[in-house]
């Protein structure tokens, strides 16, 4: 069985086919610049990088025609018609109170999703014309499922996930914390369980999703107990361009004193702000350390603050969830910067060594690119993974089961 | 030399007389109601309570009238005419960053705190109030002094007050954590440190100041290195009425659910929210606690889950800011609630037992009502305080030392 795995952003089309007798990708790529001029597909195929090719995608439909010839032709081609693609699974980030698991595409779901979208307005919008597109090209007879982000964290206690609003609203409105990325949470806490060689419930875990959007989950009893994304991926700590959590009353006085109205300022909370609003650089890391480490550059003391804050709001976030677990047996480095930025890694692990945790800066060192493993030492007081997080794989397996149960 | 302590409310002046020779708390007392039909004022002179006294007072000048006669004569009287005070301290809540310490009030002074009032709605106007009334019956010949709840908090390192906001608004509008209660956070940490034998500079501390409102703050090398209120006193975790941090998209999300304006939400957010919003009984604790105790209560799930969700989020605080601080000697609560309430302290201690804190269940539950003292074993890792915060005191000191150096 073949599974086309999705996750489609607002300008952006991300692919991967998977075949799930061995669970092996054939191919996997990314659609770029979605509705401007200079719009591309890159890419590889059975593991073979190739080169970006420039095509005309106006729209999400015409990004899913060009996968389909990339699949299906030419030096990329890995099946030889469409109709090899048994399912197809969509990565969803907002799942809100309508859906706490992996369900069928129907239209319904389809309305339920777009429904969610205020609460999400990065990312749910550009999903549906994700789930539009793939009906439009590959008609009714592929079923299409969809995996949510916050489906792991519904094992929340009420305390956890009740902000301390009137509780009408939290009823009414139904704005509570739901937390993202709980696919890359799920599939980490297994893959490191694995590792230890322990079953999940029994390992006090903290797992860190650190890309340009960022979250932290707190894991006992198997179950997630509390994570830093909100109602939306806004909440936290800073990520690459958002705010993480910021004194309300400051959102407030910022909102009157620029004269923004609410949609506005969530979009420089979600776009401006983070380390790109901090540093005046980049909200990727590898620009602002650039410029953190050459004190010449004329930003340099923007780059240090913002890496600076970035991480001390980590560690803050892993000491409260410490003491929400009231211990900690792992933490799991994962995501973006969370696999490939050492410095950050050793600077939070440091910063823990008051409770024992140690880390091999050598080790520590040459864990990127893909490549996981421990990084504590032996005598450390808490183990420490770097995990290369595999969302697509989570929402091909959950794609697979759904799809053999009909 | 006697000080007058002024704590000027929207509806309320709180008032403190001092003789600095001995640090003796000759009278004080609260006009309350100020504005409304049935204004009184309440209080003690010389530590005998009198019985509240129903008076007009339509303003704070009115309200001062009564101050001075309940000094000056019958029963209540502490001093022969008010020209025995020698200077009035008032407590202010917000001095932005352009108070870093104690001052003389001056009209520049005045017209800054006023300046600063959007910072701080349920404060800083009252404040300016308070001390325009104390001019016009006292006259000119008695200095004021100024003490800001915001001026402790200045030591704290840029990572800690800087919100991942763009940075020209940072400082445009000086948008950053100030945080508050200083005055009281200086005072339990000074008292604490005597208490403990050793010099601040030498603990690792950190305060929780648990009142209606409430913040905690972690304290290294003597200095402030991060606390929880953020811009205004709105930020941190739930208090009696007040939200804490919630996500951003939650508040923006809610302003256009209900169609409100920055100050209408600011409004809800200060006001109708923390425990009072979960619960909805109470901004209280002792009515919240009874609901909670009464299982036949309408709203004693709610109840419960106020509270819960309060200690839980201190809680993650504190362990936040044991990450911050690399471990932590010394625990202090203060504060209405943190001075008052046996069960919350041993609910936060309790859960840092995987730390090794332990604490006297039955010293615990005797420290109450303005008695203070250790709750911790002497086994326990860390040591744990009650200190009745004493605020006045610290003002009335600071306002000896800027009036003596004139």
């Amino acid at each position: 069985m073949k599974i086309l795995v999705i996750n489609a952003g607002s300008s952006s089309l991300k692919y991967q086919l998977i075949d799930m007798e061995n669970e092996q990708c054939l191919a996997k790529g990314n659609c770029e610049k979605i509705g401007a001029e200079d719009s591309f597909i890159g890419g590889s195929a059975h593991g073979v990088k190739f080169a970006d090719k420039q095509r005309p995608m106006h729209n999400h439909t015409e990004a899913f025609n060009v996968v389909a010839e990339v699949l299906t032709s030419g030096e990329t081609k890995v099946i030889d018609n469409l109709y090899e693609i048994a399912a197809v699974g969509h990565r969803i980030v907002q799942g809100g109170a309508v859906f706490d698991k992996s369900v069928l595409v129907t239209p319904q779901v389809v309305k339920d999703i777009a429904d969610l979208a205020e609460l999400a307005p990065l990312h749910n919008h550009a999903h549906v014309q994700g789930i539009e597109a793939c009906l439009k090209v590959f008609g009714d007879k592929v079923p299409e499922v969809v995996v949510f982000d916050t489906a792991f964290h519904n094992t929340m206690p009420e305390e956890a996930y009740t902000f301390a609003i009137p509780y009408e609203y939290t009823k009414k409105y139904k704005i509570r914390r739901y937390g993202f990325h709980g696919t890359s949470h799920r599939f980490v806490s297994d893959a490191c369980a694995r590792m230890m060689g322990k079953p999940l419930k029994d390992i006090k875990m903290i797992t860190c999703h650190i890309g340009n959007g960022a979250s932290i989950t707190a894991i006992k009893d198997g179950k997630v107990i509390d994570t830093s994304m909100g109602l939306t991926p806004l909440d936290g700590f800073a990520m690459g361009s958002r705010c993480g959590a910021v004194d309300p009353s400051a959102i407030l006085y910022l909102e009157k004193k620029l004269g923004l109205d609410p949609d506005e300022m969530s979009n420089l909370l979600n776009k401006k702000s983070g380390v790109l609003g901090v540093s005046g650089i980049s909200s990727d890391d590898r620009d602002v350390k650039a410029a953190a480490e050459d004190p010449t550059h004329p930003l340099h003391d923007r780059a240090l603050l913002a890496r600076n804050l970035q991480w001390y709001q980590i560690r803050k976030v892993i000491g409260g969830y410490i003491a929400a677990l009231e211990g900690v047996d792992a933490i799991v480095f994962t995501g973006g910067l969370g696999e490939n930025t050492e410095d950050m890694r050793l600077n939070i692990c440091n910063h823990f060594g008051f409770i024992g945790v140690k880390v091999d800066p050598e080790i520590n060192a040459v864990l990127r690119k893909g490549k996981g493993g421990e990084i504590s030492t032996p005598d450390s007081s808490v183990r420490v993974f770097v995990i290369p997080t595999d969302e697509e794989l989570l929402i091909a397996r959950d794609t697979r089961d759904i799809v053999n149960a009909l």
